[in-house]
């Protein structure tokens, strides 16, 4: 007998014959003899509509009050997959966020978890036998008694957590794909599921791009080494297929050098020309940037041709553009710069892998490949475990299979 | 200053449009300065969707499960007219139901209010000059726990109770007429709003047929005192018009004998000829109909023309015609009767006043004037202050119309 987390997101639970078709994963796993918790979205679309509603109201409008607009949606689904789990004749109770409860930060529409009391759910696994179904995405400020929510794709977090709060075993996260791919398979045909991947090289796949899973849940699951399984709640529950396991890196025997390659179009490049090779300068730029929260990612600063100046060059997100540019136009005399010039018209490319740690030339050899196929490279970030370019997006696709071949990802 | 509560039903917070046409009467109020709790309803049309996801999850579904669910819809609305008030300048925040706590009975999906702790509400109102926006329809269970729902039309009685609770010296239920009226003005285009009804009228008239609050508000208004005052929502915030007080006897100087007609279409009467006419034999009819939840009202018991026997007439909901019937078609020998006979082509008519007290002959009048338009009465019940007599429903509209006519409700 093993504990179990299941997760179902908005696709797996988009109307009463999805919901249906979710309960009987949940039934196969609770026949087998195991304990187990479900977590589940809104139904898709819902939160969505909930969002807009509060947009509607006003454009600035209180956090406190969209959380607890937004996490009603969670409800609905958790009542929803009790009634249709008790009539499968499986014993289920739906709890909301702040009935267990899963206390978090007051951090409103990004709140972190900051425990959780997962005492009853486990007394009534063993006196009662019961599944609990359990909203996702929201918890309760303790000091406040008020709801928060844990940002889009908050209900991941929430399984995970809860997993580590129950001691499962596994947390098994149900979606519309089967697994984790070496990349998207709408742009490599050839695209593989992993069968496992360490937390760390999800946590690079997530950030760079890959949407399978939100970010924060890889954290929380590699600081508890829970166990996350990626699969499909559309197979036939009757037939379970493989999908992708989460672990850490000591339970996987044989690891590729690079694991996935991931891609990120929201990106856009700014660069500074001719800005006085002195101190202090990139302080000017960078602090007004980070006050007016926009995260800037890749850097290259550069001597220019005169010798006496530099350009600096540097990403940040597609969203924040238009106001980063503005801000530094503002502060033009300040930074002392010639030009500003950017782009949105590009992508970033990213090869992980936790092979690399003891492999010299990874990075190396894609960018050899990378320039035989005409492809420039406008930068380049590299970490102990992933290296990424950014690269004119007109290119991705040729540049995505291009390291995909070159890593022996092709390959079955 | 007053302590006002103000009540908006489905169809004044249908959209953000009409919830901040909504949440200008509450402006208005609080510009004048009153202190204001506010309770909403769901969106119009959102409780029937989720009412009908239940039904698709399970025809019998837990009745815990289907509150926590349909008590969401009530979540939305609380959020967006907290943010509608804060964009237009008024310090306001929302409240869930368990967040107060408005406490209940476990009698899920028809629970009883049991208390509310209106303490913090109140604080707010003088240390911060907050409008407290409260989730109506629901409460909480406190020794489980769980979300409960007070039944359909639920919010007004969450209203006038929080205004018992916080001491308020009206409860203003906003809605899409413009108060109460004598009958039905798609019936008689005569028909006159009232300035003021009795809680005992109001009580009836809900009861009977009149559509505009539910049942069990006015009991807690009449319990409690709680004036009732019942307008529309869609006037012009700036130019409020009159509507209908509910209060007590002694608050109203003149009263009329008759206040209102009602009727009631979804009755179905049954006839059982030629019963033996022994001890008992009520019992044998009305018992099994009783343990099958089925409320019988009114009962006509007359000796058949063979002097031995009885013939037995009553009326049960439309809704439990059919059921009724095969249960008394099931115990024919048990009872001892000829002939079976029903129709649910039929009417209940009710004139109700407080006046009738004081006034002999009130109901007479009515069946002389019904029979000179050649209306035949089926069966006749009284009360203190009402009388209904059932009617084939071919003549509804004539005989309200003869009422409202004769009891002089058409004059202004």
């Amino acid at each position: 007998m093993s504990r179990l987390v299941l997760k179902f997101g908005g696709t797996s639970v988009a109307n009463i014959d999805r919901i249906r078709n979710s309960a009987r994963h949940v039934k196969r796993e609770v026949d087998a003899g195991h304990e187990v918790a479900v977590i589940v979205s809104a139904m898709s679309g819902k939160t969505n509509e909930l969002v807009a509603w509060c947009a509607e109201a006003s454009p600035l409008h209180d956090a406190r009050e969209y959380d607890a607009i937004v996490a009603s949606g969670e409800l609905v689904t958790a009542g929803l997959m009790a009634i249709v789990l008790q009539e499968m004749g499986v014993q289920a109770r739906s709890w909301q966020g702040w009935q267990i409860p899963i206390l978090t930060s007051d951090a409103h529409g990004a709140a972190r978890i900051q425990s959780i009391d997962g005492g009853e759910i486990v007394r009534r696994f063993s006196e009662r036998q019961e599944v609990a179904v359990i909203a996702g995405f929201q918890g309760l400020h303790g000091d406040s008694g008020r709801i928060t929510t844990l940002g889009r794709g908050g209900s991941d977090t929430s399984a995970v957590a809860v997993a580590a709060a129950i001691g499962a075993d596994r947390c098994d996260i149900y979606t519309d794909v089967n697994g984790v791919y070496t990349t998207d398979p709408r742009v490599v045909p050839k695209a593989r599921r992993l069968d496992r991947v360490t937390f760390e090289e999800m946590l690079e796949m997530a950030s760079l791009g890959a949407k399978v899973l939100q970010v924060r849940s890889v954290e929380v699951a590699m600081n508890h080494n829970v166990k996350v399984f990626v699969r499909s709640s559309f197979d036939d529950p009757a037939q379970p297929k493989p999908g992708t396991l989460i672990c850490a890196e000591e339970d996987i025997m044989e690891q590729q050098v690079v694991t996935g390659i991931a891609f990120a179009k929201d990106e856009a490049q700014i660069t500074l020309r001719r800005i006085a090779d002195k101190p202090g300068v990139a302080a000017a730029i960078f602090m007004p940037l980070a006050e007016a929260g926009i995260n800037v990612d890749m850097i290259i600063q550069v001597v220019s041709d005169d010798t006496t100046t530099t350009d600096m060059t540097f990403t940040v997100p597609g969203a924040d553009f238009e106001r980063a540019k503005a801000l530094l136009a503002e502060r033009r005399e300040e930074i002392g710069y010639t030009v500003l010039q950017g782009t949105d018209d590009v992508v970033k490319v990213s090869a992980i892998g936790i092979g690399m740690r003891s492999h010299a030339g990874v990075a190396a050899r894609a960018f050899r490949a990378l320039s035989e196929k005409g492809i420039n490279i406008r930068a380049i970030t590299t970490s102990e475990i992933k290296f990424s370019v950014l690269i004119d997006s007109a290119y991705t696709e040729l540049a995505v299979r291009t390291l995909h071949t070159l890593y022996g990802l092709d390959k079955p």
